[in-house]
């Protein structure tokens, strides 16, 4: 069996966590299997890169950018090489250019084109294990490129695509995927299968436990996925290729994704163009909606401003545009959504007993999220997972034995 | 007429000081030269690297040590480029790899074979400030190399044979070459010329200011070199291809090294073999000499256990090795001064006035040393530059203008 094993930021933190990272991979060795591992940089150190970048250069020009910061990919790539030749396996470290991983030329927010599997595939022959940094790409023209936050996701589930690997494991600082933040729901259950489907919905909302594009590309190939945690025993989360025919729970997750703000304008014809502009600063709208012509979205709160300057400056400076902002967009993901009003009027039911406003929501097959005040997300958080049954018996059962 | 202009680490140890580094470049730039910049890893970084690498592994392959401590030129030689292309210049990145830069796979310790000129002529063609990575090359399997301490120099003088460049510029934290370490003799000054042949003795005699394989492929090459202050005003030294004619002082320079030791064994006559293997354990022999049927040599006193077992692992465990250690090498670089018996009696009669040991000593057209034990080491520097009139005329004007 092929594996790809991804170890994010917190799995190669230190020079004894990458041990520990790496006992996984002698495990997987071990046991018969050809393994290819992917690396992030060490937990902090793209936020030291990313500082030295705009203390020398406020707007800095992101090929260079991209030279600075895929540096610390580098880093750990060579470290795991040295800490599983130190337990006698036969690994060495693969840099982008080296393998190839083509990518396009958008730097900072490059996509992968294509990983030419062949150099890599000769040394799986030879019984070599490579380490290849993830996060980093390289173009047509040599040139250095990055893949945005969480990018070794998306080296691990291309490698994954390219090399045809039967499962591709991302190792994280958590167990897996839960029904929600065990800070907010501190009964909250791993998820032991879920869909593609389901996984992409929650990426996208903001679930920080899979890169969103990484998950895009692990559907749309149809890549094995399995997320699991570095540190502790546990088979994780597996995430299934083919819908499962066993019958399963309607909601099963929930995501909160604090900091946002909502967008309110009066509709125009020219929207097209509005959101082409938009699209082109990065601006990425949500929860859109239309009410009494007038049009509303959601957006992270720091780009909000921003964002209002850009759509006067297009639309004209005598525009209103209003912004509401300290909301949490709160999302429920799950199958069939749509089609069961139960799930609606639960939530209304929970909403209104506690006076707390819904100040916007979105429904879709798999996805319903609301937005409300900040202030009540948690709170919030609590009763749905406590309506949508999301504990289940067997955490009741282990919080009643633990106690 | 293109010049390299090199930074070391302490030149580019903070944002800010990047940005003093790159208003050298723009100076040069706006003179109308063509100009390609050459940086070294942020002072102290490359051994937080080498921690982190010793940290995961004790005996670390040393292409992997490589991938990761060439990553510290990756950060600054982004960094650069971003100084400089906010001050409005048309810079951009190069690294090994890129340029590139053929070495051979000797890693932590490979030399340079070739630079290819071809793409960055072409850069600098179209009015371009190439910022290229310092201590890095690439192998022939597209490895990355690295060129050792100070491997930074090493890149700088080949870049100018390569392109042909008129000067080689090496920006340093001290004004240039000084007479003696100004920490040991207060009025050390500023020597503002030398012939490259008393460089590359300073050089391989551990004066810091200059890599000395970087020395050796200069004056091998006829490099025009000039060492500078980043920081302080001043035109720094001037290497000089070929030597004055214009009268010199006998003795230009003094060096002192410590943490020195000496070796003495029996000699025999597989000596050629013993030669052999120290080179091949990366043992360099200085102060090399014979008497009475023992051969004792000189060496750095963190090598002197390993060099002592290596001996006796090779000629026998009864062989008698013995080690002097804590000493200092006291070096004076100068011309014709085998030719000059007064330099020589001048010495013995600081020595014995002082009542100092000689613990050994060489001597060769442009170069003595000697050994003496490591307390009296300052004593010894501060007498010499007194007899040999090193700090001049002008400095003691200077010295009585400032009392």
């Amino acid at each position: 069996m092929l594996v790809i094993q991804k170890f994010g930021g917190t799995s190669v933190a230190t020079p004894d966590m990458i041990h520990k990272s790496a006992a996984h991979v002698a495990d997987a060795y071990r046991q018969g299997h050809q393994v290819v591992v992917v690396v992030s940089a060490m937990a902090g150190m793209t936020d030291q890169l990313d500082r030295y970048v705009y203390d020398v250069s406020l707007a800095p020009d992101l090929r260079e950018y991209d030279v600075v910061v895929s540096s610390g990919e580098q880093v750990t790539c060579g470290l795991m090489a040295l800490a599983l030749k130190s337990m006698g396996l036969p690994a060495s470290s693969w840099l982008s250019w080296q393998v190839p991983v083509r990518a396009s030329a958008d730097f900072s927010q490059s996509r992968v084109k294509e990983i030419d599997p062949v150099r890599l595939q000769e040394a799986l022959s030879r019984g070599m294990i490579p380490v290849v940094a993830g996060f980093q790409g390289v173009t047509d023209t040599q040139d250095l490129t990055t893949f945005g936050r969480g990018g070794s996701d998306i080296t691990a589930v291309a490698l994954a695509v390219s090399l045809k690997a039967d499962r591709c494991d991302l190792y994280k600082d958590v167990p897996g995927v839960l029904t929600a933040d065990p800070r907010i729901v501190s009964h909250a259950r791993l998820i032991p299968f879920m869909t593609g489907q389901e996984m992409l919905e929650l990426a996208s909302l903001g679930a920080k436990v899979l890169q969103p594009r990484a998950a895009e590309l692990a559907l749309s190939q149809g890549v094995s996925l399995r997320l699991l945690s570095t540190f502790e025993p546990g088979d994780g989360t597996h995430i299934l290729l083919q819908e499962n025919a066993v019958e399963q729970p309607l909601v099963r997750s929930l995501v909160c994704q604090k900091y946002q703000a909502q967008l309110s304008l009066e509709y125009q014809d020219d929207f097209s163009l509005l959101l082409k502009e938009l699209e082109r600063a990065h601006v990425s709208l949500d929860m859109m909606s239309f009410l009494n012509g007038r049009m509303s979205f959601s957006l992270p709160q720091d780009k909000a401003d921003q964002t209002k300057s850009l759509i006067q400056h297009i639309q004209g400076k005598d525009k209103d545009v209003t912004i509401q902002r300290d909301l949490a967009k709160i999302s429920l993901v799950g199958v069939g959504l749509r089609g069961h009003p139960r799930i609606l009027r639960a939530l209304f039911d929970v909403l209104s007993e506690k006076k707390i406003t819904l100040e916007g929501s979105s429904l879709s097959e798999t996805r319903m999220s609301i937005l409300v005040a900040e202030e009540y997300a948690e709170l919030v958080v609590r009763l749905l997972h406590k309506v949508y049954d999301l504990g289940g018996d067997q955490s009741h059962d282990q919080e009643l034995r633990s106690a």
